[in-house]
């Protein structure tokens, strides 16, 4: 089962923990070399048996790996980037950031033709974060959409799918751009949404309303518990095909507010139920109950 | 712990149901009458014991009784008041309806002064519904807003809330246009949110776009399998309210839209993580985990 021999993760929280875990677990490589600017979440992932060593300083770690996977929030993978080009510039990395686009546009930018870069997102996030956050199997069953450079070697993309292979993932190869329009609408904009509406409650609440939201509420609201700095991030480099959600999703409103208005209650309820079949296939494709 | 002689239900679906099951097992009261449309539904209730005697045309057991609970949805309470008034009009009674200021006004045309009408709503609800979703102790330790009519009698004001503290609600009393305020924040409105999105969902995705959802996309949307002819009811019912929270929402969404195109990552964070704090907040109240 062993596919490198040293296999390096910069970021420990709770997708690289997580990693971590079943790397070690199943064996998926010899050596496993953690990196983090904060040396407490890298004593803490070898105390628990993640990772075999570990660097605070990137540069001086990375030489030494067969493969690496960059589990960064998206906005510093470009920094790690530059430092493969620099020193160890034909190692085959992937990353596992929310946003594809910028990243493969910086990806071709710093690398041109000659980059050994794969990214890589799995679609098993949770508004925890932190290495605290790290479980094994976090990845098994779950959907890794993989998005290749257009110079990707097919050796190159198929060591990084046998790599999710190993972790149990079901995985799809797709255009960044794709994958971006794809996710502004799974969950980038969900995100907006409940923030917007998070924004909203603040203003309109009482100092007691919290204790007049029911299950539905808790649930609905959930993301928005997300770590902002990462998730400022994600929607930024996501904008443009926000954007083109929001703008859309606002003729959405008016619809209703227009059925609403028109005390249309026939056309609700076929809105409504149309809804609710729309989220039943969403949960019928997703596996869910 | 028997306070009524022949408590009536009318709806025997998750509300009523779920009544009926602590009525009785707690002995509330000596004798529990169902009534609803569905000779099977109360042929069910009958037959799982939530029931002594049924009937499907309210005006025959009316009479009989001591107390009454109105669980259909709100469009239909006035139906029943109308009822009420004709067969049995010093009859105490309450609703579990999620709209309240509709509801009070119809009391008051139908009954005048004369009415014993106490207004109830358990925030205990869930996206299922039916018979089949009735379940012991759901009420337990969930809040219950009353609302009481200008002239009802604190005798029955008492009487309803010891109702309510014998299935183990907690409850607080409030003005019915202050309810409906609160549940367009808590409730209404994200519901409308959340079938809004569901639309845009159903235009913008692709065949397999259910696929890449994630936990995070399958809470938010949880409450979009709510009953659509119910939930017409309710978001027209409490339209004024979701009007002006639609107006503001929009201001919301144009606040994120300046800042997304600003490109303003700080002021971003900022916002994000006052909303993680206000979300931190609900759910304290909330006492959720």
């Amino acid at each position: 089962m062993e596919k490198f021999k040293n296999l390096g993760i910069v970021g420990i929280g709770l997708i690289g923990g997580s990693i971590a875990a079943d790397v070690k677990k199943k064996g998926i490589a010899g050596y496993v070399t953690g990196f983090s600017r904060r040396l407490s979440t890298l004593k803490k992932a070898k105390d628990k048996g993640l990772i075999d060593e570990y660097f605070t300083d990137f540069t001086a770690g990375v030489k030494e790996l067969d493969f690496l996977v960059i589990c960064t929030p998206v906005g510093i993978v470009e920094e790690y980037m530059r430092k493969i080009r620099a020193y160890n510039s034909r190692l085959l990395f992937t990353d596992t950031a929310s946003v594809k686009g910028e990243i493969v546009r910086r990806a071709l930018e710093i690398f041109g033709e000659k980059g050994n870069f794969v990214g890589s997102h799995p679609i098993a996030g949770s508004e925890k974060n932190g290495i605290d956050a790290a479980q094994e199997n976090l990845f098994k069953g779950k959907e890794v959409i993989i998005t290749p450079l257009p110079f990707s070697s097919s050796e190159s993309v198929e060591k990084v799918k046998s790599f999710w292979r190993a972790l149990g993932s079901k995985m799809i190869i797709m255009d960044a751009e794709e994958h971006d329009r794809i996710m502004a609408l799974t969950s980038h904009f969900p995100h907006l949404l409940v923030y917007a509406f998070l924004s909203l409650f603040g203003q309109e609440s009482g100092k007691e309303t919290g204790r007049f939201t029911g299950s539905g509420f808790t649930d609905t609201t959930r993301i928005g518990k997300s770590n902002g700095k990462l998730w400022s991030e994600i929607l930024l480099s996501n904008r443009e095909n926000l954007f083109v959600l929001l703008s859309r999703f606002r003729n959405c409103l008016d619809e209703f507010e227009g059925i609403l208005k028109g005390y249309d209650k026939k056309k609700l309820i076929v809105k409504l139920e149309n809804c609710r079949k729309i989220k039943g296939k969403i949960d019928d494709q997703k596996g869910n109950i």
